[in-house]
C-alpha cells in the first residue's frame, strides 16, 4: 500500500477546528429556557477531538476541490451551485454529526446507562444539571442536529454573515444520512446491544456488528456526510464509505486497548471502566496483540480505500486514519 | 362566526386511521435489535387518538384536492410533482409526527421526569422494558421520524408497492418544521420550563409559554407539515398557522380541565396528577369556569383562522378542533 505524502494534520486541523468550535457556539442555543440551553451547549463545549466534524470536512475537501463550481447532486439536473453553498452544507454537516455524538454520551453517562460520573475530566451532564436536564438537553441536541441541516439562509443569528442557500437535495441527503446513522440501525441500535451483551460472551461477528452500529455508523456517516457536500462519482462515493467503514471500526478498536493500556488522567474518562463492567470487547476477545495488529490490518483497508476513490487530495484523510489507529487518548 | 357544515369525522377519521396504523406498523423496526424494536414498536402502537397525524392529513387534503398535479414548493421552477408524491409525504409527516410524540410520552415517563407507570391503561415503555431500553427506544423513535421523513423511494419495507418520490424540497420542509417544533424552541423546551417550574406559582403569560411550546408547537407543527404537502398560498399557509396555534393552545388548555374533572379509567391515565404534583395549571390559574370559556374562545379563534385561509375543503379541520374542545378524555 503506498504511503500518504507528509502531510502536517496538526496545522490542517487547527484551521478546520477554529471553524467548527466557532459555529458550534454560535448554533447551539445558550439561552434556551429553563437552564435548557446551559446544559445543551455544556454538553457540546469541554474539548472532544472533534474527530467526527473534521472527518466530514477532510471528505468535504477530498470531492470538493479544484473549481468554483460543481453540479448539483440527486435532483436529475446539473444546476450550477456556489462552492460557498457546499462548504456552509459540510460546516452545517460538521455541527449536525458533533451534536448527536455530544447527546449520545450525555444519554450514555445517566444512571439508567454506563453511570458515569466523569467526561472529559469535568461532571458529567446530569451530575452538573440534574437528570431530567440531561435527559431533556440530549433530546434537544438531537433535534437541533435535523434543524441546522435544514435551517434556511436567513434563519442563522445576526451576529453571522448571511451564508449561501444550501441545495434542498444537500439538506435531504444529510437528513437522510445522518438519521439512519444515528437510529435503530446505527448508533441506538448498537447501544441497545450493548446494554444487552454485558456479562455474556460475544463471538467476533457479533463483537462487530454491535461496533459497526454503536460507533462505526455515525464515524462512517461522517465521511458520506463530507462527500454528499460536493460531487462525487461513484467511484469515490464507494472507495470513501469504505474508508469510513474501517476507520469507524479502527476507533472502536484503538479504544478497547486504551481502556486496558492508558490510565485516566490521560484517557479524561475512567479506565479499565469496561473490563469492570465485564463488557466484551476485542482485548477480551482476542488479546492485545491481536488486537493491535487487528488495528493495524484496518489501517491498510483505510488507505486502500482512499487509493480506489480516484480522488487527488486524501492527504488529511489519510493523516485522520493514521492518527486513530496511534493515539492514545 | 360562522360553523362549519355538517361533517362526519368519524366516518373521516376512520379511513385515516387505517392507512397511520398500518404505516407506522410497517415503518416502526420491530425486528431493530436486541429488544429495541419491541420498546420501539410498543411505545407507538397502543391506542392513541393519533390527533398528530390527522391534522396533519386534514391539513394536507385542505391544500391538495382539486387537482392532479400542483406545483412543486421552494424549488424555485413550477415544476409538476404527482399528486400521489405529496400523498405520499403527507403520509409520512403523519407517521413522523407521532414518532415525536410517542418518543416525549416515552421520555416524559421515565422515573427521572414525570415517574408514571401506566399510559393509555398499559405499563409503561421503561415498566415493560427497563430504564435504558426505554431511553434508547426514545432515541431512536426521534431519528427514526427524520429517516423517514427524508426516505427514498425504493427504500421502503418490500411488502408495501413502491412509492413515489418525495420531492427533495417538501422532504427538506418537513425535516425543518419537525425539528424546530421538537427542539429546545419547542416541546424540548416547553418540558424543560415544566420541569423547572413544579410548584412555582406561573402567570398566564409563562404559563401560555409553557404550553406553546411544550404541546403547542408539535401540534401547529402537524398542521403546516400537512399544508407543506401541497400547494399553500400565502393566506392558506399563515390561516393554517394560525388555526394550529389555536387548536394546539386549546388542546392544553382540556387537557387541564379533564385534570380535575375526569377519572382515571376514562382518561387511560392517571387524574388529578397535575394538581397533586403542585404544576401549574390553567384550571389552578384562572379556575374551571373560565378555563373552559378559554376554551371556547380558542375554538372561535381556530375557527376564524379557517376562514381566512380562503380554502374550501376545511370541514375535517373545523371539526377536529370542535373535537379537541368536546373530548372527555
Amino acid at each position: 500500500m503506498s504511503a500518504a505524502p507528509a502531510f502536517d494534520l496538526d496545522a490542517w486541523s487547527r484551521s478546520r477546528l477554529a471553524r467548527i468550535e466557532s459555529a458550534l457556539a454560535q448554533r447551539v442555543p445558550a439561552d434556551a429556557p429553563a437552564g435548557l440551553g446551559e446544559a445543551m451547549a455544556y454538553a457540546v463545549q469541554g474539548g472532544g477531538k472533534r474527530l467526527r466534524p473534521l472527518l466530514v470536512l477532510a471528505a468535504h475537501e477530498a470531492v470538493a476541490r479544484g473549481g468554483d463550481r460543481v453540479p448539483a447532486l440527486r435532483d436529475g439536473r446539473d444546476v450550477a451551485v456556489p462552492q460557498a453553498a457546499y462548504d456552509e452544507a459540510a460546516l452545517r454537516a460538521a455541527c449536525a454529526v458533533e451534536l448527536i455524538h455530544a447527546y449520545s454520551l450525555v444519554h450514555d453517562d445517566l444512571p439508567c446507562m454506563d453511570d458515569d460520573v466523569l467526561r472529559r475530566g469535568q461532571p458529567t451532564v446530569h451530575v452538573r444539571f440534574g437528570e431530567a436536564r440531561a435527559m431533556l438537553a440530549g433530546d434537544g441536541l438531537q433535534a437541533l442536529a435535523f434543524e441546522l441541516l435544514t435551517q434556511e439562509a436567513d434563519a442563522l443569528p445576526s451576529q453571522q454573515p448571511s451564508a449561501p442557500a444550501v441545495p434542498d437535495a444537500v439538506q435531504a441527503a444529510l437528513c437522510r444520512l445522518l438519521a439512519r446513522a444515528a437510529g435503530h440501525a446505527g448508533m441506538v441500535g448498537g447501544q441497545a446491544i450493548d446494554v444487552a451483551s454485558v456479562g455474556l460472551p460475544l463471538a467476533e461477528d457479533a463483537l462487530r456488528r454491535m461496533h459497526r452500529m454503536k460507533t462505526g455508523a455515525l464515524l462512517q456517516a461522517s465521511v458520506m456526510m463530507g462527500a454528499a457536500c460536493g460531487a462525487a462519482d461513484a467511484a469515490a462515493a464507494t472507495g470513501l464509505r469504505d474508508y469510513g467503514a474501517a476507520v469507524g471500526l479502527a476507533f472502536q478498536v484503538v479504544d478497547d486497548i486504551l481502556d486496558v493500556t492508558a490510565d485516566s488522567a490521560t484517557l479524561g474518562k475512567t479506565a479499565g471502566k469496561d473490563a469492570a463492567a465485564d463488557k466484551p470487547t476485542y482485548v477480551a476477545l482476542m488479546g492485545l496483540d491481536r488486537a493491535r495488529a487487528h488495528a493495524a490490518e484496518l489501517l491498510e483497508q483505510a488507505d486502500a480505500a482512499l487509493e480506489a476513490t480516484g480522488l487527488a487530495d486524501t492527504a488529511a484523510l489519510h493523516a485522520i486514519a493514521r492518527w486513530v489507529i496511534a493515539r492514545t487518548r
